[in-house]
């Protein structure tokens, strides 16, 4: 089969690899369909991302068909079609059954990490039946490609952990996919305020589109001192989904007393918390890698229409064009990409 | 002034009365502009209410201007327009600390039951600075009436104490007012079902208007039969919005297991709890008169357009035609009437 | 091998019967080293649970050796010295991912009453890696029986159900070993009243060694009016451990505004639901079969010395005093017995 | 009348000056009857907190009787024996509806900060329905001095902020009064292990006697290395109760993924957040000044012996040896000094 094969830092081809076979009773084989490039993968391609070793195949979203199952598999059989978490979990670790599938200590974020990922002809799926979803019947299949991980990622560490609730002021410093998927999610809680900060007016613009009720360029202004004169004493729940510490910062200045910061943005580097102010604010600061547990309630959330992941889509390729398809997203600014579709057709 | 007296069973007048005068230094004399008619008052009228007196001024729904305060009243002074909060609270005793206002020591819902209410020129508010609401400028005011009881009611006692998540399944019984306030605050957590029961066709018409996505006719068919046709086990929240046996078996007919069954209904009778079944199903019932606690989150909705309360009104009429809004609103079946607002105009 | 058998209503016995083999690779077969006898299985030989067929082998609970595992199981091999969970739960449906075990779709409350049980020389347990747990080492293994059933009965579905919090006042009706196991866990929570409800004077006394603050004979007194009369305005949490219309109608006496009453008890007929003066008070009533959700918990908690099983168990017999344990158990009155461990020595 | 007065940077005496009188209906004087010194005042000496003006009475705990209550006072009267919370509320502001009365709009910590304190013959209470509580009959006063910040700061910010649960492994930096009142408090939740850490041998012994199961004095070993070494992954909850960034370190070092800082120390300069590992640990971190909330539910868990506060208390002076009292408390260290009770006696 052919897959995204990472080569080292800087390195990556599109090969001509064996096709993977079951090994474990809970393993299945899924054959691609459509499969997206998720930011990590950039980073991983850039070498940050050490674990990572030569001749992995990356990628952890996409959905697809079941080609093969292994015996102790129950909950899916050959040519059903899935949907596939970029968290494998195992069911029955202490952290999954706290529903934490991020650390399961038998899987988390592995695919395309420390296994072979979904960016490939083929992908096998260790934990089969805790780590892949049914697609339900007349759902648009290459929207829910989004709930691999983008939409779960922006809704469980950014709208949950940040507890929105109705008639809250947000922000979302941060309107790249997962800044975005923050964006739509929140407004399950139906938020009275949605301050989007970037510095890309084009993503602003888009922002507006996906439901932010205001949008501030912090190229062009402070966005703390804009917050703070438009509210009273800052924002209930300040979403960070960058990952530098200037925009952490914006987020621990406009929490207000008793307000959240959500962080979801992957840091390479430590911040400076201001915790000789913050210490009498009342404020709860949370961090977190995706769990996926709320797959299942997205699902139900698409298939109602309150959620249209489609909307983050602004490319797409075939398989054949999978080098192209990372070149448009490693230029996401220049050439208004949001999320990608590669899909093997 | 003029107001409207009940005279024991059956027997109400638009009567000429003192206008009340400031008692305590945590009162406030209040304008009514607006005003409505709840079920309530019906009952209290039909005599369902023996500790309400012959004599009493009924009525615990508004909005007006604050004419007069007491000397130890500091959120308002003369000339501010509020909302009059239908549960009276002083914020200091023990059901107050823990926002369990409904059950104030010395407050609760007494406006138009233990004391003189709102259906008048003017009224006496006690515990003004925690029983009214500052109207936020450039807000619809008459729309406002529409917070001062059922939807807080619809959204605390039943969308709150039901715990309505995203892609939830929720069935209201009862396409009443309250019902209603419950239909539009569900929506604030983006349920992926909401079914409305009732047996009224134009109130089930306007159910759809107000979001529900499917309405069943009890009428005609067995709502519990339905449901479980179309449920995989039930409904995640069922809300009783009558009070009446029949619709309380209804929700503890269609809850799934794990589900909240949330009874806002007002009931004259004791009903037939179906443990026997339900003592294995892991389900949560809930009770409650509203606290008022949502008030100020409601508010902001209203303020971000979440929520539009002035889709409730049906009818309007002015403080010289009280008793005709009274004969409307008794009947609403015959009349199409939800709530009508009563203008002192 | 040996076991207890159910032969229909009324009768059981102490048969030879075949030793059970592994069926599927998630099966483990277990020794048993000591088992007891539940309320549940006393109700069964009285033919009120219709779907245990006869030639059933009867229990839910012990602890014993792992002897054999099939092909998918990874948590455990043979030799493992393990808890056995009244709930089989398979980790990967609907329920399971959210800590309802007692309503998995392949599993559930099954042993002993669907499929064979633990009252035998070995059993076999579906869905091992979810449904088992290990030992810690140096743990007393009898005091550990208790944690099969009881122990997370009483706390999940009394005290977690019923929020018990520092201070609060606790009721608990019906002092039988659920009762005690309430009784002992709601102290994890330091509630400051617990008040034991039962008839005999012999459980209330071992209430009080337990932990009991107060206790009431209800047949000597009317417990709701000696509540009433010690408390302001009722109990925060009532927990109803028997399962009858006069005792649930004890709990909803007493609860107070804001309150909760856990049901934990079986029913077998419809009670009278209060709900014509229950509707304004704002309380929750809560029912449930145990999830075992919190047995790693409370393993813990044994571990810490925080919680003390061992208090619980009254007699000891050994498997060939089987039906001599069954006949104390069911004169449990007479007997001062709380719960009897069968050991396989 | 006599009191405390600081005079700016190093300076404080004993003072006569004038006795305060009520100036607002809301106000009462109460004569105090015991206080005790906090850290805090030791901070307003060092010249750490320039908004508190040469001139102010110091102090913000202790018990005392009411001598003359404002006309809009309703709860206490004068006689009443009452317990002095550090924060005043209003009751009626934003924030005192949700319960944040330390970031009341009318209140919060203003005691011996920004108005005359406690640490005199008589103070002036202001909102004293919200700020004061009635000490229940037959309840040792001088314990309940320890209610008025230090024992709710621990709880509240520490062991509530902190979710500690039953079975949890629980970390506490600094094993002064504020550790300590999180030690007590912790134990409500029945935490399986409760890790103490300070530098001082002579508290970590006191702790130990306070229901710690380990202490580590981190002069002697790394106490995240330690700390790594006895558990799976981490602790449960780590309390920060010193205020400096290694103490801070320590937290951050020690908590498992899913795991929660509490910090409760006040802290003079920013810390270095290690987001760069933490992002991916889905940890809670809260800060918080008292909200005092829980002090009704503390009262309740004295009067049923959970909770004894006496043990805190390590010296005793009369208000005639206010100096030395302060001098004492000064050098906790050498003193074996934990909270000082001085007597207006």
């Amino acid at each position: 089969m052919n897959a995204l094969v990472y080569h080292g830092p800087g390195e990556k081809s599109w090969d001509s690899v064996p096709t993977p076979t079951i090994s474990k009773p809970t393993d299945a084989i899924v054959k691609m369909l459509k499969t997206t490039i998720c930011g990590t993968d950039l980073h991983i391609l850039k070498g940050d991302v050490p674990e990572v070793s030569s001749g992995r195949i990356l990628g952890h979203e996409g959905v697809g068909i079941v080609e093969e199952t292994g015996g102790a598999v129950s909950n899916f059989k050959k040519g059903d079609h899935v949907l596939i978490s970029c968290i494998t979990s195992c069911g029955k670790c202490e952290y999954c059954k706290r529903q934490m599938y991020s650390h399961c200590e038998d899987g988390g974020w592995i695919l395309g990490h420390l296994i072979d990922g979904t960016q490939a002809e083929y992908v096998l799926i260790p934990q089969a039946d805790n780590s892949l979803y049914p697609i339900p019947a007349g759902t648009d299949e290459e929207a829910l490609v989004m709930l691999s991980d983008i939409l779960p990622t922006g809704f469980e560490i950014g709208v949950l952990y940040g507890a929105v609730k109705p008639g809250d002021t947000v922000a979302i410093v941060g309107a790249g996919p997962v800044g975005m998927a923050a964006l739509l999610t929140a407004q399950f809680f139906s938020p009275g305020r949605i301050i989007m900060i970037d510095i890309d007016e084009s993503r602003l613009g888009l922002a507006m589109k996906f439901g932010a009720t205001e949008v501030i360029n912090s190229a062009k202004v402070d966005p703390a001192e804009r917050i703070k004169a438009s509210t009273k004493d800052g924002v209930d729940v300040a979403i960070e989904a960058v990952g530098i510490p200037q925009t952490f910062d914006v987020c621990q200045r406009i929490v207000r007393p008793g307000g959240h910061v959500a962080n979801v943005g992957v840091h390479g580097k430590s911040v400076d918390f201001q915790i000789q102010t913050l210490w009498a604010q009342n404020i709860t600061l949370t961090t977190g890698l995706v769990n996926t547990n709320t797959t299942a309630m997205l699902l139900k959330t698409v298939e109602s229409k309150k959620l249209k992941p489609e909307n983050l889509i602004t490319h797409r390729f075939t398989f054949d064009q999978f080098l192209q398809a990372y070149e448009v997203f490693s230029n996401a600014e220049k050439e208004h990409a949001l999320k990608v579709i590669i899909s093997n057709a």
